[in-house]
C-alpha cells in the first residue's frame, strides 16, 4: 500500500531521473509507478474527499438566521392575513411544459430535473405561474391568497447582496373580475404596510402601466415588432444612464434616433396625480387608446391611494418596465432608498424588495377554453430584506434567542437524574418549555452557564432537602435570586414569571 | 386553414385511394396533405393542449387543506419548542455526492437534477443526511434542532393512503456526546406528546436496537455477510406473516432453515421491562457482546420512560428493523392502532406515522477527519396524519375557516366606495383584519352573504346618515343585531368582540 511518504520519495526519484536525463523508458516506467501510487493514495482517502458544501447559490439557515427569518415572515403573514387572504401551497416542481413560454428570455434560468423515466419536470421559477395553473386546474375564478415558498433560478448568484439561486418569494394575489383598480390599490397598500412594519428605512414604490408603455412606444414611432425589445431596454434605466440605454436602442436594436429621443423625453418623467393629468392632456398620448386607458386607470389608482393615505411614497414613473412577459396592466416595484442604519460599515446595495402587477391573460393560457381570470398581485423579495436585517443585528450586537425555553431543570447534588427527569416530565405535560442537561451528574455551575449562554431565564433546582420538604428551588438567572416554591405551585410560578408583558 | 371536418374528409379521401389501390405517388401526396392539415390543427389548438395537472405523486394544498396542515404543524412545533429545540433550514437540493451511499437500496428513488452545466444535484431524500452534512460542514458537535421541510422520493405513490413523492418530514434531533439513553428517551417522549396532542386515537411506539438485532442474527447462526439482507426481511414482518418472511429468508436469501426458525422465535417476542430482563438472562443472547450492550441500554431506556410515565404505549419489539443503513443503536416506529372515529366510512389504512433512531456514524462520514458526532432523532410523517384529519373533518362537516378576517367593511347605499376605502384603511392601520368587496356599489345582501360564506363575524356598515352622525353601524352576523358605534371607538369595539376567549 502506498502512503504519502512513499509517494513523495517516488516523486523525488522521478525528478532526479529527469534531472539526470536518464533513459526515457526508465523515466516513463517510474512515472507510471508514481501515478499508480498517487491513485492508490487517492482511493484510500477518497471516501472523505468530497467537497463539504451546499450547492452554488444556496445556503443553510442557522438557528440565528432562522430567528430573523421568522420575524420577517411573521410581519408579512400578519399583513397578508390582515387583508383577508387565504393560503395555498403547490409542489416545488411542475410539469416542464407548465412553465414553457411564460418567462421570455429568462426561461434559460429554469432548473430541469433529470429524465429518470416518466414526466419531464422543472423546479418552479416563481409562484405566479403555479398559481395560474392552480386556478385553471381547479376552475377557480375568485380568490385572494398568499403563498410563501422557495423558487429556483439558475442565475448568477451575488449572495452578499441577497441574490440566491434558491430564494423565498412571498406572494399575495387577488384573482377575479372586479371593478377597476380596487384590488390593485390594495396590493400597493400591502407593500406599503409591510415595508413600514419591517422598519427598513425609507422606500419608494414606483408605479407604471404596460398599456401606458405600449401607447408611449406607439406614439414615439416604435414599430409594433420592436415593443418588447425596446421595453426591455427601458427596464435597464434603473442601472444605466439614459445615454447608454439610448445607444442600445439605436445601435443594437435598430430604433430610429428620433423615436429614441421621443422615448427619452417620456421616460424621464415621474410624479403623481399632476403628472397623470398632464399626460392625459398630452396631444400625442391622449390620442392613443391604450395609453388613455392606462392613464385613466392610473388616475383612479392614485385616487384610491390618496384615500389610503400612502401617495407620499408612491411615484408614477414612466421608466418602470418590469421584465416578465405576462403583465398586462399596472406594474410596480418597491426600492429601498438608503441604508437607514449608520452602524453598518459597508452598506449593502439593495435594489428592488418587492414587485408585481396585473396579469389578466396568464390563467387563460392554462384554461382549455382560454377563459380568462383577471389577476393582480405582489411578490415580496425576502432575501434582500434578510441581508439587511442580518447585518443590522450583527452590527447592533443584539442578542437573539434561538429557543424559547422558560426553565432549566437542574440539580445541585449528584444522583438526582431521576428526580430531574420526573420533574421535567411534569413541566412538559403542563406545557412549560423546559430543558435538562443530558448528563447523569452535571455540575451546577455548568447548568447555570448553559442558561446564561442560551438565555434561559429560570432554573428549577432539585435538591435532596427540598425534595423532602416538597419544594423546588427556583432561581432567576439574571438577578440570581432564589426562592423555594411548593412543587404543586411551580408551573403557575414559572408561567407568571415568564409571561410576555 | 384546416378545421377538424376538413381533416376528417381528407382522411376519408386517403382511405378511399388506398382501398382503390390508387397510384402510390398520388396516395403519398394526399397523405402529406393530410399530415399537414393535422399539424395545422394541432398547431392551432396546441397552446391549450397540455395536461393540466401537478406532477405524479404531488398535490396542491387548498386553503382548507392548509388550515388543517397549519393546525398539525402548530402542535408539532409547539412540542419541539417545549423541548428547547432550535430550528434550521437547508436547501431543497444537495450535491449528488452528499446523498451517495447513505440510503442503501433506496438510492434509486432519489430525484436527480438535469446536468445543465455546473454541479450535479439531487433533491433531498430526507432531512437527516442534510442535517449531518450541516453539522460536519459547520463543525457543530452539540445541537438540539428541529427541521420541517419537504423531501422527495421517486416511490410508487399511494396518495389516498398519504404516500406521496413530495412530502413533509418534521424532524427533531439531538446531536452530541451525552450520557446514555437520556436524549433517546426524550425523543420517545416527544413522539408520545405529539401523537397524544393530535388526538389521532390509540397508538403504539415499537422500540428495538440495531445491536440487539445484530446480536440476535449472530446467535441464530446468520453469516455476517447476510445480516443486512436478513434484516430487511425482518423489516417486512409488519406487512407479511412470519411464514412468508421465513420462506423469503430460506428460499431467496439462502439462510439455513434452522437459523430462520431460531430468528422466528425471537422476532415474535414483544413486551416491556420483563422481556428485557428475560433476554438479559437468555443463555445465547447474553453471551453476545452487542446484544448485551443493546439490552442493557434498552433497560436503561425503559427506566427513563417509566419516569416519563409513558411505558403504557411503548413496546420493545424484536421484529422492528427499520430499513435505513445509518442507524447504529435504538430504533423506533410509531403506528396508529385503529381509526378512532366511527363517522369515517372507509377507514384509511395508516401504518407508521413516526420513526427514528440513533445514528452515531453519519456525521463522521462527512467529516474530513471522520470525527463522529453521536445523534439520535425522530421524524414525524405528516402526510398520513393529514389524510386522517382531512377525512375526519369532511365526515364531521366541521366548518373550517380559511381566513381570520374580523370585519367586512360594507355599505347599504350606493356611491360609498370612497368612504368604505377610507374606513378600511383606518382599520388596517390599527391592526384589524378587514375586507371589503371590490365593487363600486355592492348590494348589502351580497356583502352579508359573503360574511356567511367565509365566516366573518362582524360587518361595519357605512351609511350617509351614520357618516353625518360620526358613527358606524356594527352588525353581528350570527345574531343579526346592529348597534351604532362612534367611529373613534370602532377599533376597540371590534377587538373586544373578536378577541379569543
Amino acid at each position: 500500500m502506498a502512503d504519502e511518504a512513499a509517494v513523495r520519495a517516488q516523486a523525488e526519484a522521478v525528478r532526479r531521473l529527469k534531472q539526470d536525463k536518464a533513459d526515457p523508458d526508465e523515466i516513463a516506467k517510474e512515472v507510471a509507478k508514481l501515478l499508480e501510487m498517487k491513485a492508490q493514495l487517492g482511493g484510500d482517502e477518497g471516501k472523505h474527499k468530497f467537497v463539504l458544501k451546499t450547492p452554488k447559490g444556496t445556503r443553510d439557515y442557522s438557528p440565528k438566521q432562522m430567528a430573523i427569518r421568522e420575524r420577517v415572515f411573521n410581519v408579512i403573514i400578519t399583513c397578508f392575513k390582515r387583508h383577508g387572504a387565504e393560503v395555498i401551497d403547490t409542489p416545488v416542481f411542475e410539469l416542464k411544459e407548465t412553465l414553457t413560454g411564460k418567462y421570455g428570455e429568462d426561461s434559460k434560468l429554469i432548473y430541469d430535473l433529470k429524465d429518470q423515466g416518466g414526466e419531464l419536470l422543472s423546479l418552479r421559477y416563481d409562484l405566479t405561474v403555479p398559481f395560474a395553473r392552480y386556478l385553471a386546474m381547479n376552475k377557480i375564478t375568485n380568490i385572494k391568497r398568499y403563498h410563501i415558498a422557495k423558487v429556483y433560478r439558475r442565475d448568477n448568484p451575488a449572495m452578499t447582496r441577497g441574490r440566491y439561486r434558491e430564494f423565498y418569494q412571498c406572494d399575495f394575489d387577488i384573482a377575479g373580475q372586479f371593478d377597476p383598480m380596487i384590488p390593485d390599490a390594495e396590493c400597493l397598500k400591502i407593500v406599503h404596510e409591510i415595508l413600514s412594519d419591517l422598519q427598513l428605512g425609507d422606500f419608494l414604490i414606483k408605479v407604471n402601466d404596460r398599456r401606458i408603455l405600449d401607447g408611449m412606444f406607439a406614439v414615439c414611432g416604435v414599430p409594433d415588432s420592436k415593443f418588447r425589445t425596446i421595453c426591455s431596454s427601458v427596464d435597464k434605466l434603473d442601472k444605466m444612464p439614459w445615454e447608454e440605454v439610448r445607444s442600445e436602442m439605436v445601435g443594437e436594436k435598430g430604433l430610429s434616433p428620433e423615436a429614441a429621443d421621443r422615448i427619452g423625453e417620456y421616460v424621464q418623467l415621474h410624479g403623481g396625480l399632476d403628472l397623470i393629468e398632464r399626460l392625459l392632456q398630452d396631444p400625442k398620448l391622449s390620442q392613443n387608446k391604450l395609453a388613455k386607458e392606462g392613464l385613466g386607470d392610473m388616475k383612479l389608482l392614485f385616487e384610491y391611494l390618496t384615500l389610503f393615505g400612502i401617495t407620499g411614497k408612491i411615484s408614477f414613473d414612466l421608466s418602470l418596465a418590469r421584465g416578465l412577459d405576462y403583465y398586462t396592466g399596472v406594474i410596480y416595484e418597491a426600492v429601498l432608498l438608503q441604508q437607514e442604519n449608520d452602524h453598518v460599515e459597508e452598506p449593502v446595495s439593495v435594489g428592488s424588495v418587492a414587485g408585481g402587477g396585473r396579469y389578466d391573460g396568464l390563467v387563460g393560457m392554462f384554461d382549455p377554453k382560454g377563459r380568462k381570470v383577471p389577476c393582480v398581485g405582489v411578490s415580496i423579495g425576502i432575501e434582500r430584506i434578510f441581508s439587511i436585517l442580518e447585518q443590522r443585528v450583527e452590527a447592533s450586537e443584539e442578542k437573539i434567542r434561538t429557543t424559547e425555553t422558560q426553565v432549566l431543570v437542574a440539580s445541585a447534588q449528584k444522583k438526582l437524574l431521576e428526580e430531574r427527569l420526573k420533574l421535567i416530565s411534569e413541566l412538559w405535560d403542563a406545557g412549560i418549555k423546559a430543558e435538562v442537561l443530558y448528563k447523569k451528574n452535571p455540575k451546577l455551575l455548568n447548568q447555570l452557564q448553559y442558561c446564561e449562554e442560551t438565555g434561559i431565564p429560570l432554573v428549577a433546582i432539585v435538591g435532596e432537602q427540598e425534595l423532602k420538604d416538597g419544594v423546588i428551588k427556583l432561581r432567576d438567572v439574571a438577578t440570581r435570586e432564589e426562592v423555594n416554591v411548593r412543587r404543586e405551585s411551580l408551573v403557575e410560578e414559572i408561567r407568571m414569571r415568564t409571561s410576555q408583558p
